[in-house]
C-alpha cells in the first residue's frame, strides 16, 4: 500500500501511558508501522520495550541521538518520529529530529518555554517539515463541527466562552506514593511552569483557540496548590479578554474529586450558543436565538465535511478518545504524504494542531503564571 | 386554624411576574391569606388589581404609606407584609413596614446599598421582627441537603466552588421593545449598581454562602455589557478568595442564548464533591474520594432532616420552583408564629434567608463593581 | 372574585396522601375553597381532620350521604365534590354526588368495573354535570404539547408506542409492615382487579390514549406477582394492537428497585418520533426524519397554545407534579364555570380527563386480566 | 512478538461496512495481521480489495474454497479466519474453515437455521477449534461489570428484564434506493427468517443471556413490517418467560426515527437493579434496595476484574464501539494462543461469545417467528 508510512518512537516504553495511546492511535487506521525506537531512558529498558513491541533489534536504539544519526543514514529511514517523553526533554529531541529532516509528532505541551517552541516552529518552517503537536481533543468530530459552525457564522459574533478541564485524580498527594504519572506532573523540573495549568489547562486553551479562533489579548489568572507540598498549581482559574471584545473563563483543576476528564466548552455568540463535553463527545448541543436547542451528533444529519471525514462508524455507535487521537495521526500522516508527493493536503491534514499551537499553549502558561504572581491582569503580547 | 396568618402585598399588581409567584408560593401551603395590598404604583391600578384578587376594597390601599398607617390601627392587622416592588423602592417600604411593627418578606436583592440593608437589619433586630429576603433557591430540598452534608463535614475542607447563573433572555435588547421585566433590570435607577450581577449573580452568591458557609475575603470581577447601549452589566465573571483559603469562580450572564435558568453549584472539598443544578433540582450528585458517585434525590434514602421537611411529595414526582419558593414562605410563616407564640422556631424557620443575607448580597454587587472599575482585586471588608 | 368556587372533599383526612395532593392542587391557583367535607371513614376522624383543615364544624359531615343530603339543601351549597376515597367506594359516592346535582372530581381509577364507570358517565351526561377523573399526568404542559403535535400530524401515521410506568416501592412486602398506601393497593377488595396494572398501568394507558388518540383493538398481557403472597399483579407487560395498525408495548411494575415514578412515553410515526419522561417533565424530545433531534421545553419557543396555557412560570424554572395536577383542577373549575354561565369552555376545560377516560381505564384492566388468565390475545370490544 | 497472529478475511471487501469494523477491531490492539483473503463475491473485486489492503497477491484468493485449500497447505498458514459475508453464506464457509482446521471468527447472526449452528458447534467442539461469534456488545467493559455483579448475587434473584434495540434508519424504504446495507437486511434469502429481529433483536437477546445467564422457557412475539412491501419484520416485540420465573420484555425495531443504536438493558432483581445504555457505554447505573443509585464507570472504583481487563484508557476518556469490538478479537486471539500453547485461557478468552451463543440467537429468531405466526405463546425447547 503506497500510503503506508513507517515511524520511530522516542519514549513510550512499555508501561508508559501516553506512548501506548500514541501507538494505538496509529494502529487504529493502520497506515503507519512502528519500525524503530529509543523507547526508554536507559538503553537496557529501551531494548526490552523494543523486544516486546516486536521491533527489529537493529533499529532499537539506546538513545535518541543515536536513533536520529543512524536512521538518517538508512535508505528506509522512518518517515516520521513520535516524541512522547516527559515535557522537559521535548525541545532538544524535537530540534534534533527536525535538524535531521524528520517530520515530528510531538506530545503536548510542546516545550518548557515559548521561545523553544518558537525555535522549533522556525526550524520546521524553514525545513518544510510537518511538526504536529497532539492536542488530541481537536480530533473529535463534533469539536470540528463546532469549529466549522463558528467559522460559518452560525453563532454570530462570539461574546463569551467557558472552557473547563476538571479532574480529580490529584486531589490527594498521589505523588507521595511514587505513582509515575503523578510524580512528573508535580515536579517543576519535568513539568515546567504549570501544573494543572500545563497538563490540562493547555488542552482547554487549545480547544478554545481551535474552535473559536479567538486570540487572547489579556488575562487574569489565579493559581492554587491545594495539596500541601506542591510547588506547582493543581488548580487554575483564568479570566480572559479576547481581541474583538469577547470574554472568557477558563478553569483547570486536578483536585475536583469525582471528575474524570471533565473537559467542556461553551460558546455564546450574539446569534446562538454551543455546548460540548468530552465525556459524551459524540453530541454537540446548539441553540439559536428564539429557537429550541438542537442536538447534533457524529454521523447524524447536517454535519460539516470536517466532522464527516473525522468519523469512522455510523451514528449511535460511540467513538471515543482513541478515535479522536487517531484523527490527529491520520491528519499528520496525510500531511506527510502530501509533503512527500507535493500534493494538496487533505482536510484531515489541514486540521491538525501544529507547533504554532504548541507555542501558544506554552505562552498561555507563562502569562498565567506571571499574572498569578503579580495578582494582576497581564497582556498577552 | 390557629396557624393561618394574613398578609398584605406591596407591589405585585396583576401582570407583575414576581408578585404572582409570591402569591402562589403562599397559596401552595395555604397557611396565609392575602387580605390587604398596595398593589400598584398608582391608586387606580392598585384598586383594579385588588378587585381581581378579591381583596376587601377597604383594605386595598392606593399607596404603601397608607397601608402601613391604616393596617397598624386595625385589630385584625395583617401579620406580615410581602414587598415585591422594583428594587429601588425596597428600602423605604421595608423600613416603614418594620417601623410600624410588621414582619417583612422582601424580594431580593434587598436594597440598593449595603448600608440601607444594614439599617433594615438593625431595625428588624431591635424590633424583634422577622425580615426575610426571598433568596428562593435555598428553598430547594436538595440545596438544603447539600448544606447539611457540608456542615457535617462529608466533603472535608472546601477547596473550590463553582457557581453559575446563566440566562439567555437578555441576549438582545429586549428592553427596546418595552418588555417590562427587561426594562427595569437594565435601568441603573431601578436596578441599582448591578445588572446581571444584581439580578442573578446575587442568587449565585447567596447559594454559595448558604450551602458552604464560606466567607469571601477578596474578589476580582470582570463585568461586560455586551448588548450595545446597556449601562449595566449583562455578564459578570468573578474570582473569589474565601477565608480559610478556598477559591471560587462565580459567573452570571443574561446573554447566554439557550440557557433558561442555568443556576448550578459545584463544591469540591478534600474528601469529596457535590453537584447541583436548578433545572433538575430534585437530584444532588455526590462523589467521595475513591468511591463511585451517588445520586441523592428528594424523597430518597439517607436524607438530612432539612431536606425531608422541605419536601411535599414522594420521590420521582418532581417538585419545582414554586415549591422551593413556598418553602421560604413556609419558613417565614413558621418564624412569625414562633415569634408570636414565643416558641422555638421550626427547622424550616431557621433555614430562611434574612436581611443579613440581603445585606451581604448587596455588598457583593458593590465589591464586584468596584473591582471591575479598578480592574484589580479588592478586599471584601 | 366571581370565579371563586367552593368544594367539598370526600376522603382525604389528615395523613391521607392523595387528599393532600388534591387540596394543594386546588390551592396553587387559589380559585376554589374547601368548605365542606366527609373526610374520613369514621365521624370522629372526619371531625378531627375538618378541624385541622379549618372547616366550619357545621359543614364537617360524618358520612358522605349526609354531606350530599345537607349540602344539596343549602343556598351556598358547594360547587363541586372531590372524591379521594379508596377505589372500592368511588362508585357509590360518585353516583350519589351526581344524583344530587354536584359536579364531581374523582380520583383514578374511576371505579371497580367498567359497567360502573359507564353508568356514571351516563348519569353525568344526562344531568349535564362535569365528572372529571384525575389522570393528572395529562396536565403536564409538554404532554399537552405532544398531544397537539400528533394531532397536527407532525409525526405522520403512528406506528409504535412505548409506555412505561415503573416504580420500585413495592419490591418488598411493604404491606406486611402495615404501610397504609401499600396495604390497600395489594388488597383485591379495595384495589379491584389490578395491582400495578390498576394503580399505575392505567396512568400509562391514559397517557397513550390522551397523547396519541389511538384505540386499542386487541391486547396480550402478562401479569406477575413477584412478591410472595400477593393476590394481585405487581408487574404487568402488555402488547397492544391499535385500530389502524399501530402497535404498542406498555409495561407497569412496582418491583423495579431504583425507579421512583418512571412514567415515560415514546411515540414513533412514519415522519418522526417523540420522547417524554415524567421525572423531567418540562422537556419533550422530538425527532423528524433526517433531522437532528430538537428539545422542546415548557415556556420555550414554538409551543402549541395547549402547552402555553398550562404553564405558570418561565422556561428554566421547573414545574412539577403539583402544577400538573393543578392543571386538571384548573380545567375542571373552568368547565364548571362554563357550565354555570352557559359559556364556551376554555381550552383548559376541554383538556381534562373525564369519566369516559376512567371507563376506558377500567376496561383496560379488565381486558389485561382476562388475557393474562387465558394466556392469549383478547379483543377490546 | 511471539503472540502476533495472522488471519484471513472472507468477505469485507473495500466498501463493506462490517469488514472494515473487524479489521479496525484487530488493528486497535495490533496483535494479528491480515495476510490473506477472499474479500469479495467475484475474483476481480477480491483482487482489487486485496491490493488496496496491501495483501500479498499470492494470498488474495478469488473464492473462499480456494483460500481454505491453499492456506491449509502452507507452512505459514493463517491462524484464524474472519467471516464477514452476508448471513446466508456463513454456514458453508464456516463449515469448510473448521473442516480445514482453522479457528473461526464469525459475524452474527451465525447461520440461517439453528441446526446449521448446532452442526458448526459440534464441528468446532470435535476439532477443538475456537469458533467465536461477534456479539460485539458483550465486549463493553460495563456490560461485563453488569454480568459479574449479577453472577455475584448483587441484585438477588432476577425478576424482570427489559432489553431494547431501537434504530430508525429503516423507517423509510431505504432498500428501494439500492442502499447496500438496507437491501440485504430486508431480503429473506440473504437475511434469513428475521428482519429487525435477526439483525438487532439477536444482539438484544444475546445481551440478556450474557449479562443475566437466564434461559428463555417460553415466549410470545409480535412482529410488524411497517414499511410497505417488506417481507420481513422491521419491528418486533417479545414477552419472555425465563426458567426460574423471571419475566422479560424485548423490543427491536428499525423504524424508530431518531434512534441511532438504542440498545439498552435493565435488570431488576429482588435486591437491586441495573441500567445500561449502549450510547453511553462507559456508565452502569446500579441501585440497591433502600439505597441511593450509584454510577459505576469504566476505569472507576470497585470494578470487577472482567471490566478492568476490558478497558484500555483511564476513566473519563470515552471508549466506544470499536474498543468493545476489539475486546472480542482480543479474547479470540487469547483463546487461539491458549489453544496453540495448551495454556489456560485468559479471562478475556473466557468471555467471548461462541457458536453456542450464535445457535441460541438463531433459535430465538425461529421461535419468535413461530410465535408471531401462531399469534400465541410458544415454548423454547
Amino acid at each position: 500500500m503506497a500510503d503506508r508510512l513507517t515511524y520511530a518512537m522516542i519514549g513510550g516504553g512499555i508501561g508508559a501511558f501516553i506512548g501506548e495511546v500514541h501507538r494505538r492511535a496509529v494502529s487504529l487506521d493502520d497506515r503507519a508501522t512502528l519500525v524503530a525506537g529509543a523507547l526508554s531512558s536507559t538503553p537496557e529498558k529501551s531494548k526490552q520495550s523494543a523486544e516486546q513491541l516486536g521491533l527489529d533489534p537493529e533499529r532499537s536504539y539506546g538513545r535518541y541521538q543515536e536513533l536520529f544519526e543512524q536512521e538518517s543514514k538508512r535508505d528506509d529511514r522512518v518517515d516520521f518520529v513520535s516524541i512522547v517523553t516527559p515535557n522537559d526533554t521535548h525541545y532538544p529531541i524535537a530540534k534534533m529530529a527536525l535538524e535531521h529532516g524528520f517530520h515530528v509528532v510531538l506530545d503536548k505541551p510542546a516545550t518548557h518555554t515559548s521561545e523553544q517552541a518558537a525555535e522549533l516552529a522556525r526550524l520546521a518552517e524553514s525545513k518544510g517539515l510537518v511538526c504536529c503537536v497532539t492536542y488530541n481533543y481537536t480530533g473529535y468530530p463534533m469539536v470540528r463541527q463546532a469549529r466549522a459552525m463558528i467559522e460559518e457564522g452560525t453563532f454570530g459574533a462570539i461574546r463569551k466562552v467557558y472552557a473547563e478541564y476538571h479532574q480529580g485524580w490529584l486531589a490527594n498527594d498521589l505523588e507521595a506514593s511514587g505513582q509515575k504519572q503523578a510524580a512528573w506532573r508535580v515536579d517543576p523540573k519535568r513539568a515546567g511552569l504549570g501544573g494543572a495549568l500545563g497538563d490540562i489547562g493547555t488542552h482547554a486553551e487549545n480547544l478554545v483557540a481551535f474552535v473559536t479562533g479567538l486570540e487572547i489579548e489579556s488575562l487574569h489568572a489565579s493559581l492554587n496548590a491545594f495539596v500541601p507540598g506542591r510547588a506547582l498549581d493543581d488548580d487554575a482559574s483564568v479570566l480572559m479578554r479576547f481581541a474583538g471584545g469577547a470574554h472568557g473563563v477558563l478553569t483547570a483543576s486536578q483536585v475536583c474529586i469525582g471528575e474524570g476528564n471533565g473537559l467542556t466548552l461553551r460558546v455564546h455568540g450574539d446569534k446562538g450558543s454551543l455546548w460540548w463535553r468530552q465525556e459524551t463527545p459524540d453530541e454537540l448541543r446548539v441553540a439559536l436565538h428564539d429557537q429550541n436547542p438542537v442536538i447534533y451528533s457524529r454521523g447524524g444529519p447536517d454535519l460539516h465535511e470536517d466532522a464527516e471525514v473525522s468519523a469512522r462508524i455510523p451514528q449511535g455507535h460511540p467513538e471515543g478518545y482513541l478515535e479522536a487521537f487517531a484523527n490527529i495521526y491520520k491528519g499528520a500522516i496525510d500531511a506527510i504524504i502530501a509533503h512527500r508527493d507535493g500534493s494538496a493536503p487533505s482536510r484531515m491534514a489541514q486540521l491538525i494542531p501544529t507547533i504554532n499551537d504548541g507555542m501558544r499553549g506554552v505562552r498561555f502558561v507563562e502569562r498565567c503564571v506571571q499574572s498569578a504572581k503579580k495578582n494582576a491582569q497581564v497582556d498577552w503580547a
